[in-house]
C-alpha cells in the first residue's frame, strides 16, 4: 500500500498499531517527544518501556520532529493521552493540510471543558477530517498478533471506509459506525465503571456482582450518552461493553486494579501511587460526574464511585447502597414507550 | 409475607432460591423427584450435591410428593431442567389453581419443537400466569448474600412488579422487564456464545478475542430476538450481556469449560463426558443453529460453532473464519435507518 501515516505517541498503543502497519507493509513515522527516547528506539528497535520484547519492523521510524512526522502522510495518529492531545495538536494545527484524516485512539474526556477529543480537534482544526478507532484491544495482544476486533467511527462514512480499510488484517477486524459521540464516550467512560468493578473486587463480592455493575453502569453510561446525541447501541457494541468487558476481566488495567486497592480500604491518592501510573478513570470519574448534573441524567453507579472517590464516602457501603434504591424498571429511561404502554 | 410458594426442582439453583426467600420469612417447599433425596434433605438440612455447606433454614420444607408442594400455593417456580420442563407440567397442569403464577428459571429452547419455555407453558396450561426470572446469577453466590442483581418478565406489568416484591431483598436486587421473548432467548442462546468463549481460551487466543466474541455473539443473538419479537435492548441487559459476562469469565460454567476441551482439541463427546454433567449449550448450539435458518438470520458466531460440534470442523480455523468475513458495519442490522442514511 501507498498510503502513508504518521503517529504521534511512543506509548504501547501507538507502537502496537505501528507494528500491525508495518507488517502490512505500510511505512510508519512514530513521533515521540523525547530525543533520548527517539535515538534509543531507532537503535535497538523495541519500546523497552510501554512494549517489551517486541521487535519493531525496519519499515518503523522514530522522529522527535513532530513536523516531520506528519509531512505528506495521508493518515495522522493522535496517540498521546487525553490530557495532551490540545497541546499536539497545537503543535501542528498550522501544518495539517486539507484532506489529511486524524484518526484518535485516546480515551477520555478533557478535564474541565468536558470536551470529547473530536471537539477538541473540531476547535483547533475546524477543516480536518476526524475518525476514532476504539475497542477491546490491549496493546500487548494486539501486538502478538492475537485476534482482536475494533470499531472506527466517523461523522463521513467515506472516512470510515477508509480507515477500516487501512487498518484492517485477518487477525484485526475493523467495523464501521456512524456514532462518533457514542464509541468516544463508551471508550472514556467504562473507566469509570472498571474502577467500580475492581472496588467490588476488593470487597471481595462475586461474580454476580461484578457482571451486575458493569451491565448496570454501561446501561448508565448509555443513558447518558443517547441524551448528548450519541445512539444507544452503540454502547452495547465493541467500544462500549465490549471494552468494558476487556477492562473489568484483566489485571492489565490499570483502572481496575485501581479500584481493588480503594475497595481494600485504600485511599483514591495511596490507589495511584501503589498503581504507579496514570488512572485515567479516577479523572474521569469526575467528568461522568458533571456531565451527568450537566444532562440531568440519573446515574447511580457513577454517583457512588465519585462519592468514595471525592467525598470520602465509605467504599464499604458503596455496593450495598446500589442495591437498595428504588425497585425500578430493567430499561426504563431508554424504552419509555414500550415501558409506558405495558 | 403471608404468600406461598412451591419450588419444582432441587438443583442448585432452585436451593438457592429457596435459602433466599426462606431468610425473608417466606415458608417454601422444594419438590424433588427422588424419595431418598427428600428425607436426606429434611434430615441433614443440606443440599449435598449442588449447594454443599450451605444450611437449609427450617422453613424449608422438601417433599416427593408434588401436587403437595403446589398445593395453596400463589407461586410456583419452575426449576427443572428445559428438557423436564413439559413433563414437569404434564403432572401438574390438572391441579393448578387460577390466580397461582408460574415463574420459570430454566434458560433453554426445547430441543425438536425448538420452543421457549414460555410457549410449552402456554401450550399446557393457557389459563395460567407467567414469568420468567433470569440474569447473571451464580447459585452458590446468591446462597451466600452475595449482592446480585437480576430481571423478571413477564407480559403482565402487574405480574412482574409482584413477583420483584417477592423476591426482592437488600443484596438480590430484581428488575422489571416487559421482554419475556427477549428475556428467555439470552438466558438460552448465550450458552452457545459460552462454549465459544471456551473455544477461545482453549485455542490460547487473547482476552480481546474472547471479549470481540462475546460482544459480537450477543449482537448476532439480538439480531435474531429481533427477528422472533423481541426488543434488542433486552440483549443489552442483564439477561442478555450481563448473564454472559459472568457464564463465560467463571470457572463455574460448564459450557465454558467444554468449549475449553474443545478448543484445546477434543471431540464435542470427549469434551461432555470431561465435563461430567449436562452441558446445556452443545444442545442449544443446534436450537440455535436452526432458528437461525427459521429465520433467515445471518450469524456467523453460531455457524462456526455448530460447524465445529456437528460437522467435525477444524476448530483451529473457526475463529480465523470469523475474522475473514467481508468488512461490515458494526450495527448493520440493527440499525438499518441510521446505516443507510449516513
Amino acid at each position: 500500500m501507498d498510503k502513508k501515516i504518521g503517529i504521534l505517541g511512543g506509548g504501547s498503543w501507538g507502537t502496537a498499531l505501528a507494528i500491525l502497519l508495518a507488517k502490512k507493509g505500510i511505512d510508519v513515522d512514530i513521533w515521540v517527544r523525547n530525543k533520548e527516547k527517539e535515538a534509543n528506539m531507532n537503535k535497538i528497535r523495541e519500546n523497552v518501556k510501554y512494549l517489551p520484547g517486541i521487535v519493531l519492523p525496519n519499515n518503523i521510524n522514530i522522529t522527535s520532529d513532530i513536523q516531520k512526522s506528519i509531512h505528506n502522510k495521508d493518515i495522522i495518529l493522535l496517540a498521546v493521552p487525553t490530557h495532551g492531545v490540545r497541546n499536539t495538536l497545537e503543535m501542528i494545527k498550522n501544518d495539517l493540510k486539507e484532506g489529511q484524516i486524524i484518526v484518535n485512539v485516546a480515551k477520555g474526556i478533557e478535564v474541565g471543558s468536558l470536551e470529547r477529543i473530536s471537539e477538541i480537534v473540531e476547535e483547533l482544526v475546524p477543516t480536518s477530517k476526524y475518525a476514532i478507532l476504539s475497542g477491546p484491544s490491549h496493546a500487548e495482544e494486539v501486538a502478538k498478533d492475537i485476534p482482536t476486533a475494533v470499531v472506527v467511527a466517523s461523522k463521513t462514512k467515506e472516512v470510515a471506509e477508509y480507515i477500516q480499510e487501512f487498518f484492517m488484517t485477518p487477525k484485526f477486524r475493523v467495523y464501521t459506525n456512524p456514532d462518533v459521540i457514542g464509541v468516544e464516550l463508551g471508550g472514556a467512560l467504562k473507566n469509570v465503571i472498571a474502577l467500580g468493578a475492581g472496588i467490588s473486587d476488593g470487597l471481595k463480592y462475586g461474580d454476580n456482582t461484578k457482571a451486575a455493575l458493569m451491565n448496570r453502569g454501561i446501561i448508565e453510561i448509555a443513558r447518558l450518552g443517547e441524551k448528548m446525541g450519541a445512539n444507544k447501541m452503540t454502547f452495547a457494541g465493541l467500544s462500549g461493553i465490549g471494552d468494558l468487558i476487556v477492562t473489568c476481566t484483566s489485571m492489565h488495567s490499570r483502572n481496575r486494579r485501581a479500584g481493588i486497592k480503594i475497595g481494600e480500604g485504600l485511599s483514591m491518592d495511596e490507589a495511584i501511587t501503589s498503581v504507579g501510573m496514570v488512572v485515567e478513570g479516577i479523572k474521569t470519574s469526575k467528568s461522568a460526574y458533571n456531565l451527568s448534573k450537566k444532562y440531568g441524567v440519573d446515574m447511580p453507579i457513577v454517583d457512588e464511585i465519585y462519592g468514595v472517590l471525592y467525598e470520602n464516602k465509605d467504599v464499604k457501603n458503596s455496593v450495598i447502597n446500589l442495591m437498595l434504591r428504588d425497585k425500578t424498571h430493567e430499561i426504563a429511561d431508554i424504552v419509555e414507550n414500550e415501558i409506558s404502554s405495558w
